[in-house]
């Protein structure tokens, strides 16, 4: 078999032809960076082992890392059984092409980006795939904006994909998240360091901007009942949050903690790549061009579980019951129990390994629409 | 009986002595303003008809109007039979004093205001009330800021307070609450026209700042399931917001509604007293100084009816359920269900006219701790 990837874990960065985005922007040949865990088997075009995982927002393609409960030799993710591939993002700035890279005629791209969306970055990684010399997946997977690639890509190459997981995630944006993303997007963009977005031979980025951009999307992220078990109203250590009169100094214990968060990002993103990344979660949506959202959800082919979280502030589980009502192949649906809110995802690893565990036991049992097209496709992992 | 009120409706703003502050500052001779609609019966300092009523964050005096489907003759709080008082919190800048007032040494108070706590506000308000010669009330009835000092009053005054009617709050701040109040604080006080909350004398106030804080505030108080049936993906008449490039002006239709959101409040309200009023949301704990949440809340005497909203994500209905478990002497517990979410208590009049006739209904079948204490209490209204 002619087909090769990179040595495990390593990172490759691909070029991967012009992308004209969704509102006819063009892209000259943007690169997609990856890495993959586990040997490939199987038939390139036909039916193979290779299990596609999205990362979310400000992910990046080192799954195994991000991921590591449910990625690994006997893990849910079994690396001994599945070759795992994950990308960086169209719009990222982990080795992708985005706002903060190199422009082909000079400088950075900053506000020469597009506003991208998600099938934007679902038609760049297909082109990966194309480049790599891959037709097929056995299953992809993915969590938040990840989830939303995932569902997008069973709509627009339902012919690639045998098998989904969408998790924590909805058809469409919902007005209230369009609300508090596009309040992170404004203190980004009122940060007097934004200059439109072309800061990157400035001085100084608007890093106080994403701070407060990521303060406020912690909130949407983690449950109110976590939260509220760490920090209460205690007060951070050696300051007093309640003396006579008010100091912004003087914190809570969780403005120290949500302070933090907003350091930590600013640390190892960058702003352009945030905003460009949370616009296309502000542009997500099934429906568009689709007849309308159910439409599209009941055309889908792909046998898809859909999984989401009790106290998801952010993609409310009623959402994912959304789904579950209007997806044409609902493979199974499964909820996590959790006071984390929608990172439960990323962080109750054993009811992860369980919900994976029984995602890869479906496909296992559940015939895909390519195996009733092509009894050939049927194959011994 | 000497004791009077100002005619039906009417502002009256009253010097009630000076007030030291929970953190030990002074407020010396602080202005509270009050609204009164109903005729007083009975006795000032015994059983008589008096219903206090508090308002939420931004609210004012005027609950015959904010409140106008349950405050009127026939409705739920009949002033045909009951006298409704509505303060001005202090802090406020509705006739009450806070950080907008002329300060007696000159000026305004700006940072010369301290920080307060609910319990201030009540301390405040139970000085008006000695101011006009009242000692005891039938019922403390609030939502949200306004719950908070209903619950305070409970446990600051028990003696004065033969019922209570909490709404839409809770024991003490969440961590989540503190984290997107104090990012709304942080929008207003990094604002370069804040100048320290000393702006009144500058030639701009920080309008942008507050606006800022209003757009996120309005997100904690209308349910998502609300602002989605109302607005969902839709793009702002005349607005392209999927185009080639971002462009802040191309708004969704949410966005141009919550931008709406903060305009209103910046030409009705002033940022200090939303930091101030904000603040006091921060530092509110029952439990402080008492011995601890749950002792606090044992310790009430007050029959209290606790009332939630299943759709709040400021004030969750587990944290209803929790005053509801621990204090001292529940009354009553209900629920609305309501896709608007926290703003359901100002908002859904039907459930909001059944839950306020049920409590007025239970103080009437349920004596008082004071009717024990003293028979002499007993009277018909």
């Amino acid at each position: 078999m002619s087909f090769t990837l990179p040595p495990e874990g390593e990172l490759q960065r691909v070029g991967v032809g012009s992308v004209t985005t969704e509102a006819g922007a063009a892209i000259p040949d943007p690169t997609i960076a990856f890495q993959r865990w586990g040997e490939f088997r199987g038939d390139p075009f036909g039916a193979n082992n290779v299990l596609l995982v999205e990362h979310a927002l400000t992910g990046d393609s080192n799954a195994a890392e991000w991921w590591c409960e449910v990625i690994g030799p006997g893990k849910a993710l079994d690396t001994d059984t599945w070759c795992v591939i994950c990308t960086n993002a169209l719009g990222s700035c982990y080795g992708s092409t985005g706002p903060a890279s190199e422009h082909p005629d000079g400088g950075r791209w900053g506000s020469r980006f597009p506003a991208i969306s998600i099938r934007d970055q679902v038609t760049a990684e297909k082109q990966l795939l194309a480049a790599l010399g891959l037709g097929r997946v056995r299953a992809v997977l993915g969590g938040s904006m990840g989830g939303a690639r995932t569902l997008e890509w069973t709509l627009m190459y339902p012919e690639m994909v045998d098998y989904a997981c969408v998790l924590a995630v909805s058809a469409r944006a919902s007005a209230w998240q369009i609300g508090i993303q596009t309040a992170q997007l404004s203190a980004i963009t009122r940060d007097p360091n934004w200059h439109g977005g072309d800061y990157y031979d400035k001085p100084s980025g608007p890093d106080a901007g994403l701070a407060a951009a990521r303060r406020l999307a912690h909130l949407t992220y983690r449950g109110e009942l976590e939260i509220d078990e760490r920090f209460g109203t205690s007060s951070q250590a050696g300051e007093n949050p309640l003396g006579a009169y008010r100091d912004d100094d003087q914190r809570f214990a969780v403005q120290s903690y949500l302070d933090h968060q907003g350091v930590k990002l600013v640390e190892r993103f960058d702003a352009g790549c945030y905003v460009t990344l949370t616009e296309t979660l502000n542009r997500h949506d099934v429906g568009r061009g689709r007849g309308g959202l159910n439409k599209a959800l009941a055309s889908s082919k792909v046998p898809t579980m859909i999984v989401g979280v009790d106290t998801d502030i952010l993609y409310p589980y009623h959402q994912q019951e959304h789904l579950s009502r209007n997806l044409g192949n609902l493979l199974a649906m499964s909820k996590l129990s959790s006071p984390v809110g929608h990172d439960a995802f990323l962080v109750e690893a054993r009811q992860m390994d369980i919900i994976l565990r029984k995602f890869i036991a479906l496909t296992e049992q559940t015939p895909s629409p390519h195996d009733f097209a092509s009894r050939s496709g049927a194959y011994d992992i």
